[in-house]
């Protein structure tokens, strides 16, 4: 636990410089403990699969060999993009707006895979089109109006990227509510997978249409509208890969920026961080461009139907726990793994050993058990 | 609920051809009804993907539109197989009756998951090798120690097969016990992926090493053996693929036979089934086999390492619901698959519809928002 003084004051400084440079790699003594339980439980070695390498992971992050995740937060965070107006989405924006309320009520998808899973859906308002009232329980961290439509400019200046990733990264802090011990991504923004194909297509130099799928359900010539508007795009801004900030800045948006917040303050405080679908994904990308030592803090959930999701999880060489054919978004796919992460752990901690059940080991001398 | 009487008569009579004959196909009225409800809910319709095809099945198996799995049963047949003394395991036998006591303790990775998923687990003896104690909290019902060893002669005789099925069947009756909502599919017994895959080769046509594993993590020279010993015994017996029964007896073992059994008896009294690993796949292609109607009450929990899983998956036309490199049995990974159709039904009762909460459709006309 000694990271946590020197986290928090990192946090302070609210740079974001600062923040990446605090970011640490794993525990690798509590691994490493963690490996030598799980080979002395009553199943063959290894015959838990990804279970076992996942208990592992979460030992290494957090620094303890037989961690829970008792506080499990899916942050929601919910914005407009301009980008909207090029006609590349199947719902109108009204929808951003109409769905944050529905969070508040509970009534989203969201909603109730958080109350299957015990987890708190804590709903961030960074860049909604419409006024939200103030008594609206969610966040109010409002930045703009929706971004402006990158088809023409850039969605966002640098200044208020750098202000949406630092509202993410303090959104983990331990402060008002209580400090997660997992974090799951979740976003809202009708026009979002318009922003996280741009994103992944100038990050990762893959054509457009490559990373580019049908969102929410759009029709043929909706489809091929939304491609050349992002390859146009990308032919205006030029956008320099080696610069993430800035493509996040060129293309959007807000929500996108809070998120890679999100990633880097759980990574800075040591806290598993859960991956949805593809535009998470694309800020997992952005935050992994800023800073490679947090690709060890993820855990990808899923794989959506978006077909440049697989393509930016490849890219950030993540293997998603299962793939269900969802693309929904709002941290749906991230909350169905934290019964999976649950079950990792509590294997971890609860089965029996070999010697405590009095169990005879294998009869070969071979090596290779697991 | 009218099929309830017909059932518990079928299940008297215990007749294994009586109960083929009364495994109804699904209700179609009550699978329309869900997909009509999914698709109001706040979501773009058909986003859920696999989530919202699983909760259709349940809907036609149980005949409930918004069905709920409140009782959840992992059977966790146990057995011996004589083939064992051929040396094709990498534990020896006597681990069969030491984990049963391991399961009774609670101590095992299925105690654990049954645990985290609110689950009951039932332990059944049909044929460990060994004098269990009559006050282990297990159902006793041993019909042989051990089966006999199939390089050799028949595993069972027809009528100890039709026995073990026949208990297998009995499981799910409402009776001492409350009658489960769901079933899952475990097993226990040392040697028990070598009857898998000489089961599977069988009905498949498959061969012997392409549908044959490393089970619990044998060594090159004994998978060789295991191979040898299959093949050999297909050779010897002959066993017709047309004729699953007398395959079932031929190749073992009891644990596989109760669970053809658990299959044709949960199918009957129209309970979801969840398939576990390669040797309940292997007992659920015998079912088929049997009664090709039991097909629409399988729910695929996940695909094992074992790569005589996949094909016997494939046969079925069964899609697993995720692969985490599990090879473990015991029913651990049906265990795993309960949180997901929990999710799947908490979301078609629960979510808020569109008219409740006020939002708006799709712009475009396109037919494909799906």
């Amino acid at each position: 636990m000694q990271h946590q003084p020197h986290s928090r004051s990192a946090s302070d400084k609210h740079s974001l410089e600062a923040v990446i440079e605090s970011i640490q790699p794993l525990d690798t003594a509590a691994q490493a403990r963690t490996r030598e339980r799980l080979d002395s439980l009553t199943k063959p070695p290894g015959s838990l699969g990804r279970l076992e390498r996942v208990a592992v992971q979460i030992a290494g992050i957090t620094g303890n060999e037989r961690p829970r995740l008792n506080q499990r937060t899916i942050y929601v965070l919910a914005a407009d993009h301009g980008v909207t107006v090029e006609g590349v989405s199947a719902y109108p924006q009204s929808v951003t707006a109409e769905m944050v309320r529905n969070f508040a009520r509970g009534g989203a998808a969201i909603n109730v895979l958080a109350r299957q899973t015990r987890a708190e859906v804590v709903v961030v308002d960074l860049g909604v089109a419409a006024d939200l009232p103030p008594e609206l329980p969610i966040l109010h961290r409002k930045i703009g109006f929706g971004t402006a439509n990158f088809a023409r400019t850039a969605a966002m200046s640098l200044s208020q990227a750098r202000a949406a990733i630092d509202l993410g990264i303090s959104l983990s802090s331990a402060g008002e509510r209580p400090a997660p011990d997992v974090v799951c991504l979740g976003e809202m923004g009708i026009g979002n997978t318009t922003a996280a194909s741009a994103i992944v297509a100038a990050l990762t130099g893959l054509p457009v249409a490559s990373v580019t799928g049908r969102g929410t359900g759009i029709d043929d010539a909706t489809f091929e509208r939304k491609v050349a508007v992002i390859d146009a795009a990308l032919r205006l801004h030029q956008p320099d890969p080696g610069k993430p900030l800035e493509v996040l800045a060129t293309l959007g948006g807000f929500e996108i920026a809070g998120l890679v917040g999100v990633v880097l303050g759980a990574a800075m405080r040591r806290i598993p961080i859960v991956v949805d679908g593809f535009i998470a994904t694309a800020a997992v990308l952005v935050a992994v461009e800023l800073c490679p030592a947090a690709r060890q803090y993820l855990i990808a959930a899923h794989r959506s139907v978006e077909v440049g999701h697989q393509a930016a999880l490849e890219r950030l060489e993540l293997v998603p726990l299962f793939a269900l054919d969802m693309r929904l978004g709002e941290g749906t796919g991230a909350a169905l793994a934290l019964p999976i992460l649950d079950a990792a752990l509590a294997l971890l901690s609860e089965m029996a050993t070999f010697d405590e059940a009095g169990i005879a080991g294998p009869t070969s001398t071979t090596q290779a058990i697991g």
